[in-house]
């Protein structure tokens, strides 16, 4: 782990996010999630605490495996509603200098030149933080939304998704040459045409021909976040991505695959530490254990299990409806695609027999990933711990009650980290890239700085 | 005209918007649209003005007309670049408490759901303020951008349209049954399933199968602003929009288009008043007459032919160059079709034989309105009697100097019509369409009213 360890907030723009019934907790206020002041004091306290970036997931499809339907995802919440994430992020922008925004976005749902300009125009009005979450929807409801009987096969999903990039990469580093934007007040000079290349583009998933409409923005290609885990995933991650979202119950599920990606990275003739890992983790922090450990308690009298499973069965393709919630979970089924895939909840302590309530209580506070819980101590000893034996840069931070869980860690936690060096005092300056990777443009041995020369595309007509 | 006179702002995301050239004006901070604090301090001027709304003009194509080429709108920077309004909105509306928002979106390039929950999540934003100004897209460079050869043939862009709109209002009106939000925290149930139902849209250009993504919103559909101006367009508008923008250089041009849009209001089964016109207008004023008339000629100072042909003939289609710019215009052609183009420009003064120079100079600031210029007494005569003389409910005021224009008006023009009883003095509470039309949702006779019932939605599986 580098000297200072990295933090995005992960949320959803939804009453639910990972912790299924939690929005019924007495202090939660999640389900203001649809009000502007909800993420206006978001914002605030996160810049308060340093964080990174807020990261919102998102998609357009509702969880509908479990029992078949959408019913429980809607009667729980569990990520229905879910609303727009990037349309309260200029509100954010506003009442703070430094955090960035990792938003999710979808390359099955959005047009090449929509979505470039719809981010170089928050780069702009963001003064360059903000970040784009790279997905290419994997829900068949999406599909549906969109007028498709089901989604793309994974791995044509990932080309369609790489044609996409290229596209964007070829808007947002090659149409506007450095220089172009001239705004002379004595000529009356906007910009010089000779300079402005319109981009042609003809691809098997994607068509365009047009010059890109905002002129360049302080980081062009908006800083890059993605979270593939499957091979097609972590190819296309190592390729493009700038900051890699991991999710694991254990350090012996993330470490192994941080290795792989940065040895990826290294095949696609990029650095190793230009991908920055951040593992997804909640905090559950008190002044002293006790005071954490009744908290948690507290958290989970809340769960709502069928919430929980849900989204389990949601993320997974498995029906949960189909187990028994207090029967050991592996001994009911003999199919290994379903052992593996509830080892990926489970797998912090692969000895154990779990059963579906088991797993509901374990993973249905902050979802997939581990639950630290303890004193300030406590948690700045775990997190340099992960941080050490698995070499991830830092955390996604999920919620169990909003904003109460950030309150909490800005206010216990990041002093102590503080205190023992890990964690910046204050911000650097500049876009995010420049805070995460020392620059503002792409480094060179990305894939979309190779449309900065205008090689594959030809000058404007 | 009813008692209030209304007024939106009219602008564009860039740095030229209807008053070419004149970003150059040392007062002008057009420059800075591509920041936040340039859409904030604007919100805040406008709501102090008690302005119904800020209007954003928006499109995906460039002016490539004139000269058969985008050169002259890039150096001149005429609506090029042209940033994503929908952006700013949240920081704006973070900002102020009542003025509305008309953003354009043009359903060429959107996605039927995609747009819809971008709407709704920022009519959750706003509180009920978002308006959408639903166009179709124009100029072949937005479709190239798209990957597309040319732009659909009008009618077909308007059938298109027409679907688009059916598919939406399904989602918005449709999807989420009054009371199927309960927000129960004892029960722990967030929502009634069997009050939420997936829309099954299957049409000539459009198909979905989904939920809405949004719980219901102040206003549900945003209100709706059109403008346009085709036979096509007028039925079109006449059906859907509880809002339409005119634009013409006289009251002999507007009146008419008034009362034939009312009339097809009422053979669409509406009030003829429920649509609400505003007219586009560029008002110059001073303390006086003289300060008025020496501003003027102080912008006209700055106006770009080059930018001001690039203008025009992107709109009409019409690459101007072929003509001498002191030269009699309509002696130079005897294509009819060029005569009504240049008519619309004109027939403030039908008399009049017009060289090229003068167009430039009489349309260069504001565009195709009229350019009202005095004193504040001789504004609000100007604008009453252009309300009694056309029938419209208000005006769409364009800028020559940013923010200077609208802080002139609200400074000088507002207290005059407050005196004289014809603006209101506050903002009435409520939603915008609470404020234009008195309620919150659509009225019964809107075609967007028939989804609420679901006799063509076939409930959730």
């Amino acid at each position: 782990m580098t000297k200072d360890i990295r933090l995005n907030a992960f949320v959803g723009n939804s009453p639910v996010h990972l912790s299924p019934g939690l929005w019924a907790h007495p202090r939660n206020r999640a389900l203001e999630y649809k009000d502007l002041n909800y993420w206006v004091e978001l914002a605030k306290v996160l810049e308060r605490g340093k964080f990174d970036a807020l990261f919102v997931a998102d998609g357009i499809g509702v969880y509908d495996v479990f029992h078949g339907s959408a019913d429980s995802s809607i009667r729980s919440g569990a990520q229905v509603p879910k609303h727009d994430p990037l349309m309260a992020v200029s509100a954010m922008a506003h009442v703070t200098k430094h955090l960035g925004f990792g938003i999710t976005a979808s390359t099955s749902h959005e047009i090449p030149a929509v979505l470039a300009r719809r981010f170089s125009s928050l780069d702009h009005l963001t003064k360059g933080r903000i970040g784009w979450n790279v997905v290419t929807g994997f829900t068949d409801s999406s599909a549906k939304a969109l007028g498709h009987d089901s989604v793309l096969p994974h791995d044509t999903r990932y080309d369609r998704a790489d044609e996409f990039l290229e596209a964007t990469y070829k808007l947002w580093e090659g149409s506007w040459q450095e220089g172009a934007v001239i705004r002379d007040r004595a000529s009356g000079v906007f910009a010089d045409p000779t300079k402005v290349r319109r981009v042609r583009h003809k691809g098997e998933y994607f068509q365009l021909d047009t010059i890109h409409l905002t002129e360049p923005s302080p980081q062009r290609t908006p800083f890059l976040f993605q979270a593939g885990l499957s091979k097609r995933g972590r190819d296309f991650a190592a390729q493009h991505a700038e900051a890699v979202l991991l999710s694991g119950p254990s350090k012996a599920t993330i470490g192994p695959a941080v290795r792989d990606m940065r040895e990826r990275a290294v095949r696609f003739g990029r650095d190793p530490h230009d991908i920055i890992f951040f593992s997804l983790a909640t905090v559950i922090v008190g002044r002293t254990r006790e005071e954490a450990n009744a908290k948690l308690d507290e958290y989970r009298s809340y769960v709502d299990p069928e919430g929980a499973l849900a989204l389990f069965s949601g993320w997974t393709g498995i029906d949960f409806s189909q187990f028994e919630l207090g029967a050991p979970l592996l001994a009911e089924t003999k199919d290994n695609a379903v052992h593996s895939m509830i080892d990926s909840f489970t797998s912090a302590d692969p000895t154990r027999v779990w059963t579906l309530q088991e797993v509901v209580e374990h993973n249905g506070i902050g979802g997939r990933g581990p639950l630290l819980v303890g004193s300030p101590t406590d948690i700045a000893d775990a997190l340099q711990s992960w941080g050490e034996e698995t070499g991830v840069d830092g955390f996604n931070l999920s919620y169990a009650v909003m904003p109460e869980t950030y309150i909490d860690f800005v206010d216990l936690v990041v002093p102590e980290l503080q205190r023992r060096g890990v964690y910046k005092k204050d911000y650097a300056p500049g876009t995010l890239r420049t805070k995460l990777h020392g620059q503002d443009a792409l480094k060179v041995s990305h894939p979309g700085a190779a449309f900065r020369s205008f090689g594959e595309i030809d000058p404007a007509a």
